[in-house]
């Protein structure tokens, strides 16, 4: 391969501008990871100036080739090739940190050219490939994906994830580069400066590994274009590297000897990016499917209306996905891979990979993307779902098999954690359908939310309570059952607002009666319907719920009330680590049935 | 290598026994796994009657080898080892999933011979690489650590960060089965039934690799005994299979037919634990440390505090270890590296792993395990705690860099879910000290204390409030501030409590005159003192956290008053994402700084 001499040089005297600018950020700001930025400033030269397509002014234009800084932490060298790049002047990157600029200590969506969150570990190559499958067979667009990781971080298994899944599907448009500067935060990583043992691993997991000098963008162009020669397999460029290279002598001086032509700054032209993408107007707010099409009484779980409720979607909007981890038969989603298979992507049992590529598969409005597996198993994605909250991300989860109403399977697959997790991301939506029609309104709704949208879907089929034609809303809970005789109110979602039922029935034999209060979205909580109700019962309410305490509908409820006075609250939850049994048994057993309501209704009453 | 062919026979006329008897188990219990049992009972024969030394008498014998089987959902054919091995009877076995039964649908450590709980996939080798890292380095033991995995669980992350920490620590005496059955739950799975694959890719992460025929109980023995002669290397064995193995003809007729010794039962003996473990008495409630040297006013961060009482507790106790994620220097575990280095693990970026061989190392009381990291990346972890607490697993996790007070490294470090998923978890125990005496305290308390321990400490440097000689204890809060005029009541922890103190005197100068009550531990909660000083006051409450909304200290309060009536809770706390800036900037941006304290008791008041 035949380079330009001049080229090369002007490549590596933007490296060094990058990071003498990355440097003057990170003392200005006094905090911040100069070395693991100058380790990559070759890296991102030459990505910015030889190898990727884009557009300086419209960073996320969708025909251009996307990066992911997985290194979150080495942003300032990221935030310097933007200034290289034009987009950014020496002034914006110099408030790095401070509260009023978007050049944040780690990189956020908050800036126009970042489609991802970084900076807890690990997480970026995953949303690259969630990035590189749209663009491969949904997109199906010449856009290549960019992926820079630490090595530190490859010690985190949903790099491996990741990988597994990019080979799998032969992501021949995504390069991973991994920044091998040898140096942990508080020692040596675990593999040092062994390039081999990287190369190995990656061509084990499927990639075409090729390892370069990572500080010589010389031997980094011959290695993307070995990478871009990868045909039906991802490439992996392992870039051997020193950490805090050129900031041995720490003199701006020092530094500036090494750029050989002064006047170079602004000579790079960046690539435009070529080819089209097709539109993908995702219509969000104004997306609707058939009605559902159930008769009262009918048992139907709401995993199943989810899975109906998701082809129907796909029959709406050609752009919304599907994605599972292997439990697509128990989920249902499998629905929408029998209906539209180019709409379903299988990600295997990787958790968080399925998170991670859900999030990567919604960037830029491509797609709206449901990942969907049994809700005990998004808590292996808890950490990725939070930084989802962070990019601002679009995703939506259903999770089945929730609480011990699963039965025989036992406490490993019974989610009793997941409103807590998922009631805690800023400005996360969570609906707790009831029944068929409020799942597969609730589906439709999650569809035209942004954000993060979890749907909690049981195990066992439940009759249907709702008309066909019922309206569902986000924040609106629908009273079921009153009287104006009511001196108690009673709320619970899914199996427990059965019991509700069941239980009010018992009271009404003897005289008490209970109003009955179906959330179906845990947030926002209709409290203004709650504080109505339980103000005309006379303040007496209990919450029902197959959660464990914290976090969930209990806990909602009683902070909803908190403010109101003279409410008082009995929250039945399930309170220890649960077993195996059948259903009906267990909700007996660990407090939530329709008995355990009676006895609380009674003993509040009096 | 020569074997006896009776043995070879014997054994394998206990893989077609158990084979039976796994699948008489699920057809009694009409659910459960009868084809993935199958495909391992080879395995599990071979394991049990040739490979594997254990006391039936005594399973959780501290001098034997221990087994986990990381693909859980295959427990049958583990129950059925376990009643051929003579300590579960038939009657037993066929009581799989029955709600008064300990057989459950996964195996939990209700069962005397299960150590972990396992079921969410991809956990259990971390847990055997705990077990097998005390057993090589701190109990210096010969005991063998054995893990069977799924191949469709292969594709976690975790199963490959364990990899990675298991030959970086050269735990030779650590065997990883992998049932390559080929197929997952709803297809096949990604590298179907290539071995090769599995081979270079366990290779790559440092394992001595065998391939092996998965239902040939003679290659089987071949394939450990190989793996006895990796020295400084684990070993892992790929084991192909066939799931289903033996049931094609379901009839127990045609399965039978396959035992060529009907007598055979009970003929096939066990291998007794060799040689001695060392004692290790935890102490656990007796565990002292040396009082805390501060001065009240002393700047101390409670991060700081952790690893001064966590190398005290070193001192204290040689089975007190340290484990950390490459944070230890931010964390201060590393304080009982330099104490104490043997009493310290160094996990790398790789949370989950970090937790699972926190659990593993903790099994059958050899260690009480300490894990710090960022409280942010133990989200990552959050299915491997969710998973300790059905496990009842001994386990602190130490969280530092809590909420927006962080300041500049932004919302990707700062954790704000982080009390909601402690606090979700049955029977854990969450510490949030406010100061460097409390968090001394805490940490002792919590080596104290089984189960899931979670303390939260914060970044900050802030001033000492406490006596060295005040005593703590779990559930028991401080009222800081109080006096006769009081008439509302202010609850925070950490910096918040500060910031409390600070809207105090404002309020003071105001006359308006507030106490103050430091909570100490979030779960339990002091429900009596915050009720009595509530009422006190006059039923109103300003709860302030360095946290999300749902499942805080807000609602934590909340719900403890719920019952109560006429309590008045304003709960203020962080909404939206936060950013970078500096950490009081942070406060006063995101509502939880004294100015709103002032602003919310005022709005409460009038």
């Amino acid at each position: 391969m035949k380079l330009d001499p001049k080229f090369v040089q002007n490549l590596s005297d933007a490296a060094n501008r990058m990071r003498i600018s990355a440097i003057q950020m990170t003392c200005a700001s006094k905090s911040g990871h100069p070395t693991s930025s100058c380790s990559a400033a070759e890296i991102l030269a030459t990505l910015f100036f030889s190898e990727m397509k884009f557009d300086v002014s419209q960073p996320k234009h969708p025909a251009a080739d996307r990066f992911v800084l997985s290194k979150g932490h080495a942003c300032p060298i990221l935030y310097a090739a933007w200034e290289e790049a034009g987009h950014l002047t020496h002034e914006q990157v110099m408030s790095l940190r401070k509260i009023d600029s978007d050049i944040e200590g780690h990189p956020t969506p908050r800036l126009d050219f970042i489609d991802v969150a970084t900076g807890s570990l690990g997480q970026g190559l995953s949303c690259a490939a969630g990035m590189a499958y749209v663009g491969k067979y949904i997109d199906k667009a010449k856009y290549r994906v960019y992926c820079l990781l630490g090595d530190g971080e490859s010690a985190e298994g949903s790099v491996w994830e990741a990988a597994g899944f990019s080979s799998y599907y032969k992501l021949d448009n995504l390069v991973a580069i991994v920044d091998v500067n040898r140096l942990g935060q508080s020692q040596e990583t675990m593999l040092g400066h062994d390039v081999e043992t990287y190369r190995k691993r990656f061509e084990a997991f499927g990639f075409n590994a090729i390892v370069v000098d990572g500080n010589d963008v010389a031997d980094l162009m011959r290695g993307f274009v070995l990478a871009r020669f990868s045909k039906d397999k991802p490439a992996a460029i392992i870039a051997k590297t020193l950490k805090g290279k050129g900031i041995e002598n720490i003199e701006d001086k020092a530094i500036e000897a090494r750029i050989v032509d002064k006047n170079g700054k602004g000579t790079l032209k960046v690539h435009k990016p070529e080819g089209d993408v097709p539109q993908a107007n995702l219509n969000i707010g104004n997306i609707h499917i058939a009605a559902p099409n159930y008769k009262k009484g009918d048992k139907v779980a709401t995993r199943a209306a989810y899975g109906t409720a998701l082809a129907k979607l796909g029959d709406a909007c050609p752009r919304v996905i599907g994605l599972d981890g292997d439990t697509k038969n128990s989920t249902f989603s499998e629905k929408i891979l029998k209906a539209h298979p180019q709409q379903f992507i299988e990600c295997f049992i990787a958790e968080q990979n399925l998170v991670g590529v859900a999030i990567g598969a919604g960037c830029r409005d491509r797609t709206i993307p449901f990942a969907s597996t049994f809700a005990a198993f998004f808590t292996r994605a808890t950490d990725q779902l939070r930084m989802g909250a962070v990019s601002f991300a679009n995703i939506k989860c259903a999770g089945s098999h929730v609480g011990v109403s699963i039965g025989e399977d036992g406490p490993s697959q019974m989610a009793l954690e997941d409103l807590a997790i998922f009631r805690s991301f800023p400005s996360s939506t969570v609906f707790y359908p009831t029944d068929a029609v409020a799942a597969e309104r609730a589906t439709e709704l999650a569809a035209n939310t942004r954000g993060i949208v979890f749907i909690r879907t049981g195990r066992p089929a439940n009759p249907v309570i709702y008309d066909n034609n019922e309206h569902f809303e986000i924040g609106k809970g629908k009273v079921v059952r009153e009287s104006d005789k009511d001196t108690v109110l009673l709320i619970g979602a899914g199996v427990t607002l059965y019991e509700c039922l069941k239980a009010a029935d018992t009271l009404a034999g003897e005289g008490i009666h209970a109003a009955v209060i179906d959330p179906f979205t845990i947030k926002p909580l209709d409290k203004e319907l709650i504080a109505k109700h339980a103000k005309r019962v006379g303040g007496k309410v209990v919450t029902v719920e197959d959660h464990y305490p914290a976090g969930g509908i209990g806990e909602a409820v009683c902070s909803a009330m908190s403010e109101e006075g003279n409410i008082r609250v009995k929250s039945l939850c399930v309170t220890g680590v649960p077993r195996s049994g059948p259903p009906d048994a267990l909700l007996e057993m660990f407090g939530i049935s329709s008995t355990h309501i009676v006895k609380a209704v009674k003993h509040l009453l009096h």
